[in-house]
């Protein structure tokens, strides 16, 4: 392949991205806003119009929030809170068999999933990276990828190992362009290019599914009751789950079985010709007799037929120089509408690693480990799997345990460099208790300037920085926040050691007395009148929230919103421990 | 004037707003959601860059809510919570003498005062407007208008009893346009030309005060306190009160005295050459001493100096066909931050009224008393007044007082035929009550189609309708809710004589039972899926908290979110008599 790789004049870029889904769009955002170069290209000449991807779980909402765009996601996006299951009767038809709350996580910032076409998704997630200065290009489709076997150019972080031909397909003479990289993200979806032109495979069932899926409004005299509800219905020969959609549409999803003779049993392939909305549209309606659910054709706006594995690709990494992202490595069951979930949240970790590595700040001899543990994608995929075994029209108990799990609130990073097992006064198994390598619960503090409420979450921004948090304890005065002296002394000493702007600082006070004011904090406390905060807001004591008692403490998460590590209020050095472990 | 109007060929509009400030938008806004024929015409080439009107209390924030647009306003606003009170001692400087909660409002759903640049607030009501297909026309300046005298044409709804000729000033040859309109709204500002043109005098105080403002970005060293809170400042020999602003910016306005020999005592006309936005400064920092609050000249953003006494114009229509809206019908002082609000409020009332009229909905007759009623710019011009007496850097409490009114929770419309006073079961004392007259009260209840908690303010949007909740009182089961057929045979008999679109249903039952959906209750109840609520979320029984017992009752909200009448449940002949004295 190299060979014609090498025939144009190149140009450098620290990170390609190929393919502008949800993945990519989030991993090109989070390095973007790292300060890293980067382009992202796709074949696509637009943006995903209807139909795809719909369910946004409770923790992608909050990294959508800690890039500031959860608001642009919910204004048009229905919210779901409620799932019923319905089972066939004999003689009857199907009939409800009960209703459970969708999402039963106590810190779910968001306590819903969001559903939106995944379009919009591109859109906002589109836009914020224009806002960074970085434009989609499209259509571009990569040709050739060549990846360096010098060990030493790999190790060599001011290297270009990679060599990417991409073209330009709106072009009367398709004008190639010969890219350097430093790394590249494939998040090229289920067929990714570069997965195969990479030669890694997809390991998993070998079963493969047959769903179809259509989105459309539903005429007003439909009566089925919970359209507006999630709705696992079993009906007398098909199984279908319902997803209430924005802008008063619904999605069935229908697992179709081999009886309907859709797949080739030979070649495994689908026989589309088989198939129309007419007919997936004649199944529900049998299916959800005696309730009518009905559409015209003209209130129809999408609908596909697919066959899918549960699969998961045997890598993740070439030579920690090449990733793939999304669905590239891991094909779903939309059962638990887990894939756009992990795919963001995916992205999301391995963005800020790899603006780390290429800003100089991370042993690139770290970055193995950290992959291992940064993708989730093995654990998810036991997840998959085990939702696979979760039968769809089944119990509602088992289904709604599924979904809980799927919410990602309780994502648990494992020990590892970055996710400390310093010493760590915290109960881990309280739902409101800050834990290493769990995400930040949500909690409103009051902020010292001004008195105005502010999610702490809000204070962890995905902006590439790690994030102290100083919890002073017990400061009745502003003479307590003097005592503080030799901890500010410990501190700045340590910020000076640090890349500059790499952690950011913010303090929260236990007091609630009145006549406290900004100005007597000490500075290295409160860098900005925005960074100080008490523990006084009606929703209830954070503290106590967080486990963390009248002494205090020192919380350090990474970039991502993870607890990195917990250490006593004294304890800088421990915190620059932490650091030493990762850090140039 | 009438002969120069006529010479062109006329263009025909339902009505013509000149001035595209916060009032005209506002009214040209709510016109064109109720589906009216509006032109909106402004004299500048652009909209307000800087400065202006910064504050938006919690009821003007609600209006805009209505609208759908609190949100963008929100994005980068600032949010006050705090006033805090300086006073000058010898031999020290100035002291806090205390801070008090700004908004003492237990029904405020914002909780604060939104400052933003006057700017943001005209392109978030533009970009609303343009969502209904109104085009700001700039810059277009009126040169003559003429008023039919002609009793029998000014009675005629068809008629178009107004001539405005209007000049593009943007062309080289200045091309004029006659404009023949049912209603004009002169929102052209405080010196407006609309006024003038119709010999409409200004009434109020003689005495005119001269204020300075000046909005700029402090210096990191600077170390005043409260910066992020309002602080009203006695000091030695001048009155300052800080405005907190968005992006870190500050607002001090200054109130000069005549002894800076700033205005001509004979002619009351400013002097600026005496001033300078450095002459502004050094007042402040000898105002602020010991603390420092200062600047760099590039920080500075924008200045003023200017001449206000507390005047509101004799009359706000001339023939119940010409309107004057907003600064050009009242000025006030900046203190009690009312001059955007006020206008906001006032457009928000005039927008609907005008437009039943225009629609055909509404008796003509009918009118004058509305105007008497709506237009609360004479109520406001008292509160003015009393605001006026509050000394600036004066008592704390007098001032938080003061602030307390302004913030436009409290505004209750007096009983006229659109604020009857129908049979009400309520205490219009509680502060948690539905009251006649008053605005909705912000309460959370689910829906029932898909348990999605939703604010009942949100129910009432602006557009142009009446809304009917049906409080149905305690419903039980599916069996309880069919027991309302009398109920709704007679809603939809009274809704089959209204017009179509003039009134909206919503209903909210008193019911936990999680078996209800929202099919099984009287299709006349939920007109949609979203019409149907239940009082069930953990905020609280929304029927206690506004007085309702459990025999339900029926609550008619005017267009502008105000309580029309509250009857009994049963009582729909009360509804309609309510109705038959205002509408043809």
């Amino acid at each position: 392949m190299s060979s014609t790789v090498e025939s144009s004049t190149p140009s450098k870029v620290d990170v390609l991205v190929i393919g502008a889904g949800p993945a990519g769009l989030t991993c090109a955002l989070g390095l973007a806003k790292a300060g890293v170069n980067v382009r992202i290209v796709d074949h696509s000449p637009t943006k995903v119009q209807s139909g795809h991807a719909d369910g946004v779980m409770p923790r992608t909402i909050e990294v959508l929030q800690s890039h500031g765009l959860a608001d642009a996601l919910l204004k048009d996006a229905n919210q779901v809170y409620t799932i019923s299951n319905y089972n066939y009767e004999a003689d009857v038809g199907i009939k409800c068999a009960g209703r459970v709350t969708m999402i039963n996580e106590p810190t779910a910032r968001y306590p819903f999933a969001a559903t939106q076409n995944q379009g919009v998704m591109e859109g906002i997630l589109g836009d914020a990276l224009l806002k960074e200065g970085a434009v989609i290009e499209r259509p571009v489709r990569p040709t050739a990828i060549d990846l360096s076997t010098d060990e030493n150019e790999l190790k060599d972080p001011d290297a270009y190992p990679i060599k990417v031909r991409v073209k330009k397909l709106n072009e009367e003479e398709a004008a190639e362009e010969l890219v350097h990289a430093k790394y590249v993200v494939g998040a090229d979806g289920a067929h990714s290019w570069v997965r195969r032109a990479l030669n890694v495979p997809m390991e998993g069932e070998q079963t493969a599914h047959v769903w179809a899926a259509i989105d459309f409004t539903p005429t007003p005299d439909s009566n089925f009751p919970d359209w507006r509800n999630i709705a696992t219905v079993n009906a007398k020969d098909v199984g279908i789950m319902l997803i209430p959609r924005e802008g008063g549409k619904i999605r069935l999803y229908v697992e179709l079985g081999s009886e309907d003779g859709l797949v080739n049993a030979e070649s495994g392939r689908l026989d589309s010709a088989q198939f129309s909305p007419d007919r997936l549209l004649e199944i529900a309606k049998k299916a959800f007799a005696p309730f009518v659910l009905k559409t015209t054709p003209e209130n129809v706006e999408w609908w596909t037929v697919y066959v899918i594995g549960q699969r998961v690709a045997s890598t993740f990494s070439v030579k920690d120089r090449v990733f793939i992202a999304g669905d590239a490595c891991h094909t779903h069951s939309p059962k638990g509408g887990q894939g756009m979930n992990v795919s963001i949240n995916d992205a999301h970790n391995l963005a800020w690693k790899l603006a780390y590595t290429i800003r100089g700040w991370a042993e690139l001899i770290a970055f193995d480990k950290w992959f291992a543990e940064g993708f989730s994608a093995k654990a998810r995929a036991k997840l998959i799997a085990e939702g696979n075994n979760v039968d769809l029209p089944g119990p509602l108990e088992a289904f709604r345990a599924f979904s809980s799990v799927t919410t990602g609130i309780r994502i648990r990073y494992a020990p590892s460099i970055i996710t400390a097992t310093a010493p760590d006064k915290t109960d881990e198994n309280g739902p409101y208790t800050l834990t290493v390598g769990k995400r930040l619960p949500p909690q409103v503090v009051l902020r010292v300037a001004d008195r105005r409420p502010v999610n702490v979450q809000d204070l962890c921004l995905s902006n590439g920085r790690f994030k102290l948090f100083v919890f002073t304890g017990d400061v009745l005065s502003a003479d307590d926040i003097q005592s503080l002296n030799k901890l500010t002394t410990d501190l700045d000493a340590l910020l000076s050691e640090l890349p500059k702007g790499l952690l950011e600082v913010f303090s929260i006070i236990k007091a609630k007395d009145d006549a406290i004011t900004y100005m007597d904090v000490p500075q290295t406390l409160r860098p900005h009148w925005t960074s100080i905060h008490f523990d006084g807001h009606a929703s209830g004591p954070v503290y106590d929230a967080y486990g963390i008692n009248r002494e205090g403490a020192l919380v350090v998460f990474r970039p991502d919103g993870y607890v990195g590590t917990i250490t006593p209020l004294g304890e800088v050095e421990l915190v620059r421990q932490y650091f030493r472990q990762f850090l140039k």
